[in-house]
């Protein structure tokens, strides 16, 4: 999905330029409002197509990431929306604007990262640009796919009464961004005074942060199987990115807490912290895991898949109508609207939860 | 072709990403090192892909170009990598990352500028990403198209003995923008003091900075006639570009002053201002015609093909071995190494000779 952070009013200003200049012709099957567009392209396939500005001071931070890690994610949040299209990644452009104060060598290592996030999926470097800045280091990738025609996922099909899913687990990202910023800030060194469990669970929270997995498989899988009926990958945060199905999809829903998948070693840092979990789960960007809707007869094939394939789907909630809204639903029975706190990636890190107790 | 403006030292920073991260698969024809990468596609056709970053203060300067003339031209930039290799431009992703003191009107006249610059041409938006940046307007442009299968123009086809070509007229840009940062400075109202023919020189030479046309048309024709044997867009100027043809063909080139084609508002504009056409022409940046190169046998057919669609080609020198470097022939006859100073765009204003005497 596309990184949040404009103080402009991004959605509606995203809204409104796609009214505005987004009408496109008849070989456009997904223009502006998904995770990739999609082209009709020879028989039998489709062109999809993603671009990602990444900006120094909002979208990564180079006191908390190395240039290495500041490519990998970069490729995987275009991966990522490969993966939320059901898609195979392709060819990749990236355009690097460099301030004066950089080195070759840095540049160098930023491409290292990129290359390594994309090897696994044999992603080929076929062009880009790279040119001066005056302030900060600013990064564009653009990634081409191919999906099979007429299998491409997209957010606009959700319907009422489809069952919600996500893959993987949520909010190991954002525990792993604080427990960097925190680390950081205040000096404690990595697992001091922590025993061997807590080493491995912060081990793994931080490398989630830094090398998240993008789940191209398990889109490729959806799309094949035509399984899911919408889907997107959470960049933004579940919260945010439901927000964008249920209004691409014209309709509502409801999250049950209790079934929000969650790490063992972020539930220990939730209670380290003093921070809900829950929370984590669904203000915390950059998890780069897939939300999706099955339609509910799809139930079972979806549990063998699961079962015969490895991978991890959790059934989260449900698709409600329009005026339902987005609700969340509590344990205990007890229902509240869904704040729709868009993830501002490292721009709002004032303001979110610190994990300051947890290696004390 | 790609913007320079790097202390980096762009070029060699390129050719070490290339070798060390731009191995390619058989499906792609031509990776880095071309104005777009070309891709094997569906039978019959390829697919071109371009990607150009640009960053405020570097590619351009919002005292001497609205937001619309920024948009216009960054398209410009983009549909013109595709013009030269011969190729229909198609789909276009636009991604923009916007301080906090601009406005939404502000970004959409940005949006209205690309578009304008499209619409000739029919191409589409289909995509792209919108988010902050701490410090100045960065706008990311990527821009695929279609050549015919085995007929996209590419830099490393020019022979020893090949004709060098160029469309339109060179220098004109750089003209313009001497002109654009002149009349801003010393507040020279537009016109004082000139005759008619002044006034219409001085708004051809800005409009050719704001807005440039694409040679879309010519590279079109030169593909599907098979003319050119190689090709490139002038977008760091003709010295600067013509070192890429011939490092990429492993060739040299002589180029005749004389034959240099300007237009009558640049002489004028250099005869004013006390400069060297020649050196505008050689050293002016984004006048984005194309340069390319033709086999001898063909300089009739190509004559011929100028006469029937209007098209202007100026034969400008001649493709010679690779030891001979890249030389300039005088119209007395000397003849020297051609210095190949890449136009740093907007951030080496300073050393770019000025304009003042134009409307005195």
């Amino acid at each position: 999905a596309r990184p949040a952070g404009s103080q402009l009013g991004e959605f509606r200003l995203i809204r409104h330029l796609r009214r505005r200049f987004g009408q496109t012709g008849r070989s456009v099957l997904r223009g502006i409002g998904d995770d990739a567009a999609v082209i009709r392209s020879s028989p039998g396939r489709t062109l999809l197509l993603t671009t990602d500005l990444l900006a120094e001071g909002i979208h990564f931070d180079l006191e908390t990431a190395t240039f290495e890690d500041i490519g990998y994610k970069a490729a995987v949040a275009n991966l990522s929306d490969i993966a939320a299209m059901g898609g195979t990644p392709r060819y990749m452009l990236v355009a690097v604007a460099i301030p004066p104060s950089r080195t070759s060598a840095e540049v160098e290592r930023l491409y290292r990262g990129l290359m390594r996030a994309c090897r696994p999926y044999k992603v080929e470097l076929v062009g880009g640009d790279t040119s001066a800045s005056r302030h900060g280091l600013f990064l564009s990738i653009t990634l081409t796919g191919f999906a099979q025609a007429g299998l491409a996922l997209t957010r606009d099909g959700a319907r009422v009464g489809d069952l919600l899913y996500v893959t993987g687990t949520l909010g190991d990202s954002l525990a792993g961004l604080n427990l960097l910023v925190t680390g950081r800030k205040r000096r404690i060194p990595a697992g001091g005074g922590s025993n061997e469990r807590h080493r491995q669970y912060l081990r793994y929270l931080v490398d989630r942060h830094l090398h998240p997995t993008p789940r191209i498989k398990e889109g490729q899988l959806l799309a094949t199987h035509r399984l899911a009926t919408a889907a997107i990958d959470l960049s933004d945060g579940l919260s945010g990115d439901l927000a964008h199905v249920c209004e691409e999809s014209g309709v509502g829903a409801e999250i049950e807490t209790t079934a929000l998948p969650l790490s063992p070693a972020c539930r220990a840092y939730a209670a380290a912290s003093h921070t809900d979990p829950v929370r984590l789960a669904l203000t915390g960007g950059e998890d780069y895991e897939l939300l999706f809707t099955i339609s509910p007869g799809n139930r079972a094939k979806l549990d063998r898949l699961a079962q015969r394939t490895g991978c991890r789907f959790s059934r989260i909630g449900t698709v409600r109508p329009k005026r339902f809204g987005l609700r969340l639903r509590r344990g205990n029975g007890s229902s509240r609207r869904l704040a729709i706190a868009g993830y501002q990636h490292f721009q709002d890190l004032r303001t979110i939860p610190q994990g300051a107790a947890w290696s004390r």
